[in-house]
Formats: C-alpha cells, sequence, structure tokens
C-alpha cells in the first residue's frame, strides 16, 4: 500500500502540494492516515511536465520525508501536471526502477495496491507485454508489469478501456493460477494533457482515492492532504475518473469497461 | 528518539535478537511501542566483536526492514558482543556517518535520545574534544560528540564517573546558553568485554531502557523484543547499569556520581 | 566488464585479498589493468560462506573504494570459501539486485561479460528459467539470467556441462535474433566446497582469468592481485577450472562439452 | 581532485553543458583528462537558479554517470546560472552534505583542491566560522568550511577580497601546524547574478580553470568539454575571474589582493 497524489492546473510549485501542507504526501510517507500501512518509506517518486513533451523523473529508495533533494525539487519546480509517489513496498526490493512514477515517452503511471499471488504469474504476465515494451521495464514490479500491459492494450489511445482489458486479463492470470488474494487497483495515468484516476478491487476493497476540483485545477490523492471537509469527493469504489483538458471531470465505471470486453 | 539493543554473552547469530523476534529491532525500526517516533527509518547500524581486538560495524541510511544486507549479515555473524541500533533523527542528516554505533578504536557507544538545542552549543561542545579525538569526528550529530567528549573525560577507564561528568559538562553548556529543552540521554557502551548502559534526562523523562540476564547472558534494550513479562527489568531513572565480564550486573547512580564531581 | 576474485582454501580475513593487496579488488574498482573499462564503479558485492550452509551477502550500489562497510567487513569476516565482484554496468541500472555475487540456496555464481544484444532477447532467455525459479530473479541483469538458465540446466549436479548447455542455447537465440555483438562469457561459481570458474567467448575474445595454487589454498581473480611473477596462470581461453574439495584443480574444455550436448 | 562548470547567460537547459558534449561533466566522472585522479566518482551536485531566489540543488553520493535522476533532472532545468560538480575525494566521507555546490540562502560555491593537512587544522578553521554560520554547516570538508568562513569574511560583499583573507587565514593556520602539503584551491562562486571564480596555490600548483564568453554567455570549466581549440581561455594562476551581470568578464590578481590585507 502506497500514498499518491496528481495535480493537473495552473502551474504551481510542486511543494505546495508535495511538502507544505499539514498532510502532505511527505507527512504520509511517515504518518498516513487512511492506508493499511501507516509508513511509506521505501522509496519515493515525482514525475512532472515542464517545457519538454517528455516529463522530468525524479524516484529515490530512501524515505521521503528525509531527502534533503526532494524538498529542494519541489521549491524549484512549477508545474501544470505532475505526479508524486511515497511507497510501502508489498515484496519487491526497494530500488529507484521499482519506485512510482512509471515513465514511457510522454506517459507517466502510477499505483497504490497489489496483484495477490504475483510472484506466481509474474512470467505469465509479462508475456502480456510486447517485446518493444518488455525492453523497456527496467525494474520488477507488479505496477510497472501493469503498465507495460496496459500500454500494450492502448492506454495511451483509450485509457478506460485498455485498463479495463488489463484487469480483466490480470484477473482470469490470478484465476488459473488459483489466486485467492485479492487483486486491488487505485491509479493514474498521464499522456502530459489529461488525466485518468482507476479505483477498482476483484474484492470491493480498493484502496482509497479522492479528487478535488478548485476551477480548472483538479487533485487526485490517496488521501486528503487537509481538513476533510474543504471540497474532497471520494472517488466511488469500481470507478474511473477521467479529467480531459478544457473539459469538466467525468466519471466512468470500469465494471461496465470490463463488462464490454469480449472475454 | 531511536531503539537499540546491546548484548553480552555466549556468542550467539545476530538474527537471533535483531531479525527474529517478535518485537525484533528490525520490528521496531517501523513500529515502536514506547517510543516517542513510532518510525524509526533514518538509517541504522550494527556492531560487533569476532575475532579480532576493534569491532566491526555495518551502517547504512536505509531503514533497517528493507535492508538485505543486514538480515544477511544477522544471518551470518555470530558473536558475544554486539550492537544494534535503528535511528530516528532529531534533525541531524542521514547519513552512514551519523549512524549508530560509533566506534573508537575497541570501544562502541551507542545513544537514542537528544541535547535540546544541540546547535546552539555544538561549537562549544566541540571544544571539549581534544585535538587527536576531533580528527576522529566523521560525522555531524550530538551523540558522536558526547561519545567523543566523554572519551575524553576517561570513558574508557571510569565509565560511570566519566559519563557523569560529560552530563554535567553538557548541562552547563545549556544552561550557559539559557536552553530550555531537555537533555535527555539512554545510552550504552563497550570496551569489547564489559558493557555499560545509562538512562538519564535533566528532567525525569529519559527514553526507556530495559534489562534481562538468563545465566551469564544479558541484553539491554531500548524497549522488550518480547512478552514483558519474560524476566525484563526497567533500568531505574538515573541509573547506570554495568556488566563487567565474569560479575554480576550492578547498577550505580548517575545523579550521586555527577554530584561527586567537582564544579 | 567487471572485475572479481574466488577463493577456496584456509580460512582467511577477508580483506588479505579483496583490500591489502597492492592490485587488491578494491584497488581495481577504480584502476582495473586488463579491463576494457578501467573503472568499476557501478556497484560491487561479496559472497561468503560461515558457519551456516547458505552464503552470506553484501552488495552495494556505491562504488567498493569509498565504502566503509565493506573494508569493516572484510577486516571481521574469516572464511575458506568467498566471491567478491566489481562492478561495471553494461547498460542494467546500478541497484543491489543487479550486483554480483548472486545467491541462491547454497549456491553462488559471479559474472564478467555480457551477453551482446541482450534486451533484444531478454524475454527469450527468461524463458529458459523455470516458474519456481524465475519466482526468485530479483534483478534484471543477462548475469542472473544466465545463472538462473544453468541452474535449471543442473549447473549444481554437472556444472561444466549445464554451463556448456546454458552458453549454447544463449547462442542459438543470439543466432535467432541476428544478433552480431558477441557473448562473452567468464564466470564463478560455487556449491560452498567446490569451485568453478569458466572463461569462453563465441568470438575468441573472453575477459581474462588467472589463478593460482598454494598448497590446498586457490584464488580465482579476472587480473593478479600482485606481481604477475608470482606464479599466475591464465586459463586457457575455451576452459573450464574445476577445484573440487581435497583434489587438485582440473582442466575442462568447455568446447568440447558443448560440442556433446545434442542440438 | 574534482572537475566542476560554471554557467551564467541565456537560459539553457542544463544537459546541453553537464551531460551532452563528448567531453560533458558527467563524461569526466569517469574519464576526466587533466586531473590528478582520472575518475571522479564521490558523489556529485548540481545548483540552479530557477525562479526563487534561493537556488535548488540536487547532490547524490553515487557516481554522475550512472544518476538516472540526474540525467532526467538536467534534461527539464533550463537556467541562466548553474554550477555543476563531480566529486574525488580527498578523504572526507561520501555523504551528499560533503557533495558541492554548498548553498548558503542565494549564495552557491563549489570547489576543486585541498587544504593539506586539513584534519590537523580543522578545529582552528572552523573557530574563524562564526556561531549564525557554524549552525549551518552539515557536512565535514575543508571545502565547506572554506566557503563559510569566506562568507564571514565578507565574500558576499567583496567576493575576491574576502576569498583573498580567507586564503591568507588558511595558510597562516597551515603555518603555525607545520603543514607541508599544500593549499591549492581552484573554486566558483556565485550570488544568483554575479559569477566569481578562482585558482590559486601556495606552491604555484592549482587545479587547471578555463573559461569562454560566447556573446554574453559565460562558460567556467576545470577543463574544456568540448575541442580545445574552441574559445577556451586558461584563467591565470593567481588570478580571479570576475563576471558581473551586464559587464565584460575582469580579471584580478589573488596575491594582490592577498598583499592588500592586513596581516
Amino acid at each position: 500500500m502506497c500514498r499518491f497524489l496528481a495535480y493537473r492546473g495552473e502551474p504551481i510549485f510542486l511543494d505546495e502540494l508535495v511538502c507544505a501542507p499539514a498532510h502532505s504526501l511527505v507527512h504520509q510517507s511517515l504518518h498516513a492516515a487512511e492506508a493499511k500501512t501507516g509508513t511509506n518509506g521505501d522509496g519515493f517518486g515525482i514525475g512532472w511536465y515542464g517545457e519538454r513533451r517528455e516529463p522530468g523523473i525524479y524516484r529515490e529508495v530512501r524515505p521521503a520525508w528525509s531527502d534533503e533533494n526532494l524538498r529542494s525539487l519541489c521549491g524549484q519546480v512549477r508545474s501544470g501536471l505532475f505526479f508524486a509517489h511515497v511507497r510501502a513496498s508489498t515484496g519487491t526490493s526497494t530500488t529507484r526502477a521499482n519506485c512510482h512514477p512509471f515513465a514511457q515517452g510522454r506517459h507517466l503511471f502510477m499505483h497504490n495496491g497489489q496483484i495477490g499471488g504475483y510472484l506466481r504469474i509474474k512470467r505469465r504476465l509479462e508475456a502480456l507485454i510486447p517485446d518493444e515494451l518488455y525492453e523497456r521495464r527496467q525494474g520488477t514490479t507488479d505496477s510497472e508489469a501493469l503498465f507495460l500491459v496496459a500500454l500494450a492494450n492502448g492506454l495511451a489511445e483509450e485509457p478506460v478501456s485498455a485498463m479495463a482489458q488489463t484487469l480483466k486479463q490480470v484477473r482470469r492470470l490470478m484465476d488459473e493460477a488459483q489466486i485467492e488474494e485479492p487483486l486491488r487497483f487505485t491509479a493514474a495515468f498521464t499522456d502530459g494533457e489529461n488525466l485518468w484516476a482507476y479505483r477498482w478491487a476483484c474484492d470491493g476493497k480498493p484502496p482509497t482515492l479522492y479528487f478535488r476540483e478548485e476551477g480548472s485545477n483538479l487533485l487526485v490523492v490517496s488521501e486528503p492532504i487537509d481538513d476533510k471537509t474543504k471540497g474532497w469527493r471520494e472517488v466511488p469504489k469500481g470507478c474511473s475518473v477521467v479529467a480531459r483538458a478544457g473539459q469538466p471531470v467525468a466519471m466512468y465505471c470500469l465494471n461496465e469497461a470490463m463488462a464490454r470486453i469480449a472475454a
């Protein structure tokens, strides 16, 4: 279980959200409130869009709470679209390549959750990744594998249905391996302009996810970074939040999207 | 606030105490029970005596709970005298040189506590360290400075009175600087044969310290590593535990020792 | 290209070979003499056998030359069988899990060389690893994959023919992928008692490998750690050195072993 | 001995100078040409000015050549004034706090060189740092101490004479301690607008320093990052280069500045 934050809106310094609030993501690295694990100290990462088409990435294996570089960077970098993530490992080792967000081309992805029994289906999951994407796999996590499978399924073109298909494929692999642990998936994805967030679990217990709109600014978080009364809305279980540039936030049902996909 | 463990007795593998128990030190790095801070993720260290006169040291900046090297080492190293420490920084940076235990020659020292207002007296504290010891200062912590001052005061020869004198000196520096935050000091020291532990605070609130004797084996800990009913004794506030090789554990009053030292 | 050292014989402190000699492995991390790359600063590792059946492992991403922990450990650990390795990455990231030696159960393996065009055959190479071993893959290197494929081929039982078969399989994958870069493979393997070393390349240019026997002590190195006149023998290209406990060192031809394996 | 680079001019992406050139600073971390030590793998750092008055800092203990974060950052950050440094330690440990550049308020400083016999005068050198600056000392290097002493001497107001005075003070401490090793000092300093560089040694052998002007763009480097014929000028020994915003580069004689300072 991890904690994350995604922002799209007027360019702001990252520290306004990542470091400064009372219950900022850096604070959550040490004291998360709504997570199964209160400590998210197994590395962290930020990804942001600046002048270039591809995002910048800073990932480190140390806890976010003690990283001077993170504080300095978040005080310098101003961005209209960024992701931040603090990690609580579910088993894979603490390396930079296993820290979120993951980048491929202009895309960023980050995940909070777990594929139950991952090691038992790891190879079969990786077999769903085409060669040209498999070459770019840098780490060993289930999260990165999910991202690459979803890209192969058309994540860049159809982010909701491609993710629905991916979840369906993973569930089938888990069923075939008779895995009883659940698949839990709360995640965020962006192409540098638009933002998608997902909250789904096969057992009805996906990790929490909230969002807040302030004018055209959208903030998506694992848990509120300030007083809960301040306009936070919970993303319903089984839903995907879609925030296309210049459009109001829309909500899609992932279960319906999964149902539409042919077996 | 940190957590630590010191063992002297029959040679055992370090993992028997550091990794294996239900509430082992590695477990305390993530979930300490009696500490002000439940997470001790700002580095860790072990020091042990083997065949050589000087101890071995392994210190790392990552949290103990995710360090594969620590687990492997503790599974290999068997020692009759070792220290282990998980760190929660009180301000100084997370570097190996700031992790405990600190070694000088054949001596090891580790500390849980804090010199209130340390930065305001740092230079004056360091001025108490003679040149030949100051050269060996590797980090920037108050703990390492305390160790070096105590060595200058004769820690190797008279571990109780030298530490009492050190605490008295530090208190005077704090008074002169009109520092109101307390000096809290729970610590352990060894010369490779004998073991000393200390629990003292100027405000009567030193961090917890327990010990357990099983035959000739002595274990000193910040908090019990297993069920509290199993023979743990709390070190009284203001006391020093002295375990000389081949002798029963003795207890000394640090306040008396401090009173004996001429102003 | 990396540098490594393997020792089997009377138990000695690791620093006698790893740190102390004029051209020790730690020295080679900064100034290798016979390597394509003079600097081997992309992590390092040691593996050694002590009282337990499984070896101890210490691997770090920092250069060996500046690692205080390595120096301290090598000064404490005495072993009759150990491996040490300094890494110069050929492309995969600098993580502990990508550092040598690799351990599986009681076995250790380390490698100096490269599978040309690795990323183009990575998935097919991994497909040769059975599920139960694939679960234990921790990193992303070609070296670890080679080790796991070789274990699947019977490395623990027939270290020479299993490795010959592995090299043959890899060559076939490379041929199928029309890879023109060579496969170069200088490596060492042990089961905790016996030691095997290999030197082979498809283009006749395997990395250097030397050994020296002094009584029952055997030292195998990428390049001599002291004056070359002192009894070093070069392992001929295409050969495997086999040092079974209590037997003189034997030499096998890898090409013949490869020829014996049915296509 | 280290390598560094300082740029002031039109805002550019850092990778144009730090990563891209044939003999870029990242390349010099592995293969410096004009340094006593060819490898500068003991950590690195960048400091840059963006929208805020204080600079951003990214410092890491790993070698620059393998740091993915550095590459990503340098590809995102565009700045009109930045420093970059790759470190070869002269004895102090490899920690972030010991990596250059050092920041104090809006100022940045970096150094290539060494105070001979530093440990023997460390305490007396630190005694020259006033309390309010000593509190901000984070590491243990001679370089950071030089910076803080120079700030105390008025570096922010009179960068040439303050540095001359500092060098003079250090030389006196060295003389008093009868140190025979030299003081060598090649360095750069900035207040976020103007740039100063220094090249001086008590034995006439300061580390190399070059600069190149292209219109209003100024680049100062330990060694040229591309073909030496391309407009590089060597900073003469004993000189300081001063580049005030909107003014042509000026050169001052440090020896004269030292002579002007009363003993």
